[in-house]
């Protein structure tokens, strides 16, 4: 079972997808925890140059092949093995995220964006994918008192304007429209245990129906 | 006037490039003489993941995402401008390698190419192409010596076996036939000097011909 966790900046998905991956791993399941841009040495050196603070001339055309360079490579050399071996993987992040920040949130083209993800991916989709939904000034907020305390990631998209994480998180709000049945929606504005809980649930009772089948 | 220089490895792409940007700077054309991957910072470092000689793990879709986003920032930053203020580019390599290397060599699926490489140019075309044509024995060997006298780049690339260069020599001559107006074949199996005053002449008389229309 392939699982990814999306959702705007601050919105717990890191937290959530460790969390989640502990919880599967105490009840037996085999559960490989991973996260884009990155995952293997080599995505994690095109994260690198993606997420660099001195790359602010980088058109989006660029961004977009990169973060799909890194995703093309996690998915051959990481996920599509993982999978193929029984085990579970979850995500911190997958192709979603390219519709709805480069998509949505930079204004390219979906087509254009579905098609370079398509082949990236090799059209690999999630079984299941968890949207942790927080208004943005929250999130935004959040991710600065995690930098303060501990001196954490406050990378070039952390910049930019409010207005564009606006349209991020209204574009997932799009994508969870258009395929309901892949996504979980929950209020990430609940306490990290209570969405820890509600995740839990949901998952290890698709995991359980599949393990029947 | 935005002229590239395409061959096989060891054709003596690099060295031409450079003379035909020196010759046409001492006749007082504006040239800027570029190359991929990179190019630009940003490109220059995404330069430095794919030829890594430690990247043997990198699947043919990354590697093409890659070189689409080193070439994105290229043309995005670099050589759209540069044709903009009215000057020349002279660019070693450009989107031909990639329907080349790519598709001929590594039989990737030569549609998904041109739509990527359409989405990294946004549909920028050379208006010359010099192609470099040698037999894959005699370029290989080329490099070879030249790495041995200079300790020069001998990278994942060139360690891929001969049948890999022989079918990136024919997707080459193959593009040739497909849109012969746009491309000047000149046999590299000649002396550095022979070749050199070829494309100059090929060049000057283009470009006059342009400056007085």
């Amino acid at each position: 079972m392939f699982i990814t966790f999306e959702g705007p900046e601050g919105s717990g998905k890191s937290l959530q997808a460790r969390r989640l991956a502990d919880a599967l791993r105490e009840r037996g399941w085999p559960v490989v925890l991973t996260r884009e841009p990155g995952g293997t040495p080599i995505s994690d050196q095109i994260r690198q140059v993606i997420l660099s603070p001195e790359h602010t001339a980088m058109t989006p055309e660029a961004e977009i092949l990169l973060y799909s360079a890194a995703r093309a490579q996690h998915v051959g050399q990481l996920v599509r093995p993982t999978l193929a071996a029984g085990q579970c993987v979850i995500c911190d992040r997958f192709a979603d995220s390219t519709l709805a920040y480069q998509g949505y949130g930079l204004g390219l083209d979906l087509d254009a964006l579905r098609y370079i993800t398509h082949f990236a991916t090799g059209g690999l989709v999630p079984d299941l994918t968890v949207y942790l939904d927080c208004p943005v000034a929250l999130g935004l907020e959040r991710r600065r008192q995690a930098a303060l305390r501990s001196g954490g990631e406050w990378n070039r998209l952390d910049r930019k304007p409010v207005e564009y994480h606006e349209r991020v998180r209204r574009g997932y709000l799009d994508l969870v429209r258009a395929d309901p049945d892949r996504w979980l929606v929950i209020d990430a504005t609940a306490s990290p245990d209570a969405v820890h809980t509600l995740v839990l649930t949901q998952v290890t009772t698709r995991l359980e129906g599949r393990w029947t089948l």
